[in-house]
């Protein structure tokens, strides 16, 4: 038996990509990116929740406000590193992994057994990553 | 090799949930609820399908008919329990698994692994629950 | 030549119809709306917008924050009304206008022409209202 | 009576807003952009069509190659205009005009009324512009 | 002021189109088109709806049922007539206007305005259908 | 840790299918598949990505232009077996993973350890199959 909740955000942001392969996605451009993070549970806490919604919410806009209407290629922390849309989904994942474990999340997040961020970059494309906890 | 079916159908319900943790979804509100019922097999039957998706799409609205327009708060079988958007996914899931082990779903339904159940809440939220069978 | 710029938001409410017409709906259910805000204009301001897109979604939220998590039988402003989906549009136009007209989306909505509102009650069913200024 | 055709694609750009209306959108970042490009006619030609909808699709994506991919702020075209969501709608939309009269959407262009785009800039905020023929 | 409501549904078909704009699609093929009907009105009657949504989603049904898992080439009221989306779109409206004409839709109907019918081909092409009443 | 990558595109075809269990569909009918293929790998390439996205893309586009705009009745490969969309899942994915074991993704093919494949029939139904490589 699995549980799991999801919550969806977005950003808009811009970067570029380096390589031969990002053909046109080269150049200086930019997304829209629909994140949607999902938490994993075997068990339903007392309040029968995979974890507080509220909190996973603010949780995920907490850690995306630091990317939202940014130039990605600037950001010390993409220093030298293709900011695909696998990389954003495993980056947001872990920092929502870190808050987890540091107990941002409350008690309920203890019960937790996985953390999986998926970003729309358009009706047509999307990538996710899935980190066990 | 894993194979999947899913259907979609909806619910329109009130309730109020217990907790401090749902702020103001403690007071009686209510929910349009997508349910998305997906049915797994590790194999086709003659057919060459994973299950009769007329007759899953009957069982799925039989299930639901009982919730739909409904205020779950006056439920008998929700008495004392927060019918949180996680739990209605395992309520479902389980009457649907139950309707698989009495064949409600024909000789196809033998040859089902599990049965996982969606609800979206809203275009920004969504639970699942999957159970074995 | 006629712009439009829409912004969604949604709402999660108890309520119940009279009237034989509504079948099961007589009954306490409740229902998700997505709401969707459309304002018109036959031009842009000097920003070269609609109107400010911030003060439009803070004045939806504003509007629709009295009605989220409510049973709408309850509520004064609805006594002896049908809280159809379509009462709900014009309920929710009708305020956005009077935000307009007393400045509240600032000098650029002086020249909106048009305000409509959508709400989709399921993935198969939505109703709107339209008014102009 | 009037009937329409609409096509879909979608962009991905950087840019930046001038103007304190735009708050953090001041800063370079970027979007994808569903664009949804609508044909009006009050009739319909001999194959029993609005406009050829690979004609439409063809003219739609060679307008859109010119922004694909592009920071907006270095194109000449929008140098000294804000590039919002409103002015790309009316940018595409008078570009669709032009190839219509200029005969490249063929004999049945002759016969459209008007045409309409919408910018999707994510799941929560869009904008539209109309131009009549 | 204006009120609309719309209800979807959808119907999986097979056809064949005339005409060489129509490229690859003369071949014989098929669509599931996603069928939405808007009723517009300018004033409610006493339930508070535009129109009763049971008798018009049944309405709808019925006209669909006719179309439904056939191959539309093989249909006499169709016969040496393309079978575009577009008029596919009238086809369906002017059904549906046949039955309000007649009453179908109850007292309700009388004060309709318009029909629209809209018809998503995929997730990038649909058409669309308006007749008024 | 689980990455993945998913691209949609979309074919429109027509078929039928042979058992009683199919109701009307065993008559000749068609439908829009919206097909999203996707592409799993534990860990990324040096270019930051679980496959080139325009490779998958393209390899997707030519595996469907078999089957786009086309009878699946009068397909040789499709001789004496029913085109359920079960079936239309793992033809497409077995397509791909030949396609990856042929080295038709390019290096990055390699690491890739499963495909899924979903075909979406209408906006109430969709199917899937799962192969690992």
């Amino acid at each position: 038996m699995t549980y799991s909740v999801t919550v969806r955000d977005h950003i808009m942001i811009a970067h570029s990509l380096t390589g031969e392969v990002f053909g046109p996605a080269q150049r200086l451009h930019g997304a829209t990116f629909l994140v949607d993070a999902t938490f994993r549970s075997t068990a339903l806490d007392d309040d029968g929740v995979v974890v507080d919604i509220g909190r996973a919410t603010d949780a995920l806009r907490g850690i995306l406000s630091s990317f939202s209407y940014r130039n990605l290629d600037e950001l010390p922390e993409f220093a030298g590193i293709n900011t695909t849309t696998e990389r954003l989904c495993s980056a947001i994942a872990d920092r929502l992994a870190s808050v987890v474990r540091d107990g941002g999340l409350g008690p309920g997040g203890a019960q937790l057994t996985a953390i999986a961020v998926t970003l729309h970059e358009s009706h047509v494309a999307w990538a996710s990553y899935e980190v066990t906890l």
